[in-house]
């Protein structure tokens, strides 16, 4: 299997409901490092998985409505936990559903599935993968 | 699948028996960098896999009896080579353990795999990863 | 001239005001990546700058009360921009006064200077270094 | 599953054909930093996975011919766009044949996988996973 | 002293003259991170060295004739090398020119230095700092 | 000024002797990873500080004596505190002495001074710099 995997990065505020959090119930903050791997059986004709700038503008696009906000006050987040994990799942709905609309400039099949790391520091962070079919 | 990844650090002793190992027969060290990931097919209610102050404290409790200490000297390392591979496993099993005892504060048979990854130098690594059922 | 520097993190949330700021005046967070740097002349009898596992403690001191806190409601920074370059200086302040008043293990004037780094994301940090006397 | 990774890198200049590519259809260049991971489901009696002296080795064999060159020019890479994904598999063809000729010293047949990483940057890269068998 | 950084990257290809460089007179590439640091005596009224917007502006805008082009046939280059050193130089001076003339939106004069660090792989990396005044 | 630095590492294990140093007056171990900068005013007719190629010869054969060794055997070292800080100043040592032996290639007095920086993890490193004339 091959992948491709581009990385950005978004400054966010968000707070955790939940004893097992403890000073994380508190309002704070978080530089997320986020990644997203794109897996194919096959290279396409041009020798890529998918186009690399694609990928950026796609992963770009999922991030920028959270980028500098205070996750709490989304209506897409109401009353859920938007941990690190949670937000790898978050940014993988997003990305698939841009996958299957053909906005990674590849037939959406020949994508078979997306890996999401987010780092939140440096020494802690998350990852979810999954096919895509 | 979802994984959650912690990251601490051990500076010890040891060294090689065996004709492979070269110069690194003789008395030597390592930083090693280990980093613990759980697996797990679903997120918690809290919308996490596990409380990653309890998964730093459980990578902490593996770790603690070898930090700033001779590996050769230990008895649980008698007659063995304590590769960066070894103690790869080494880790795993002792995590697995805690998994298992409930000291994660999940239940054990929803954590599905572990993977534990050490580097021991910028440009070399190891990881062993495997299914906990 | 020699150091001694020691790296932790800080998960935080707060706000800019002012338009240069563009949408960093909303609520957002940053995990800081924060080191400190103790600069001497002189190794002292034990080959040392500072014992490490001090300042270790000392920087812990300093970043208790700002992790996993809001920055704009701490009365210690009300009316001020907490920017990175901001927090370089409320760090160097701290550990200046941790180093005169012999926290840090050794004779205070032995510490010529500090250097405090803070990185806010894989591409922009900021930094202060300041002679002590 | 056992891991041992080694880590190496090569400066090169190469261009792409294709719109796709945008402004790397110019001649440019990369420093491109190689990861090759050794996969195997049981250490060897020396507690390895593989010799990392050999690793090391067989990866720079590899990487040899391709270093400060440029890329368009070598007859084995003619007509093709050498992209990062394409030199994942090009790396994994050329230590394939390395573990099947007993290069790593070990028995061919105990080596079960390789996955070959390449970063182009702090911010893009790609890798290639395929069992040996 | 404050200072503010910010980190982007090219992709080039060139080679150089003199024996001194090795296998390195053939054309080859890198990808360099390239860092600028625009030091400060005093934090301006909004608790900044300069806008972080601008000054990564500022740096793309230096470094955008040199993205994905082979530096040997640039017109500016001609005759010269393009050592990661003579690098360092070229984006100090480039970026001297844009502080003198007002682009980073703080008075020239309050911005006492630049440091332009290159790396051009995890093992090698070279700077430039002087004052600008 | 200019500067290039070359990185590299070793493997070594030693033990300290002082309360200061707790648990690491055992017998322990560190990957050090050693960064060696060249600085001077001008750039040579290459476009150089110094050859890079001899920089990490020469930073390779200060560390050889100590790579995969037991410090606390080692002759150079009797009675002394093999501590970061102090083996940054005996490999900036030993590199002032190979440049004034005109072993950089470039006329002594053209290489300023030197600074020796040793990571020990990722949260703790020293350094040291000074003046060669």
């Amino acid at each position: 299997m091959f992948a491709v995997e581009v990385t950005d990065h978004i400054m966010v505020a968000h707070s955790f409901r939940g004893e097992v959090f403890g000073p994380a119930q508190e309002l704070h903050g978080a530089t997320f490092t986020i990644s997203a791997a794109f897996l194919a059986e096959q290279l396409d004709d041009n020798g890529i998985v998918v186009d690399i700038g694609r990928a950026f503008e796609a992963l770009k696009a999922v991030l920028a409505p959270l980028n500098y906000r205070n996750l709490d006050e989304l209506p897409q987040f109401k009353g859920v936990n938007t941990t690190t994990e949670f937000l790898t799942r978050h940014v993988f709905d997003e990305l698939a559903a841009a996958v299957r609309a053909g906005k990674l400039g590849r037939a959406p099949h020949e994508i078979a599935a997306l890996r999401i790391t987010i780092g939140e520091s440096t020494s802690a962070r998350a990852w979810y993968e999954a096919p895509l079919w």
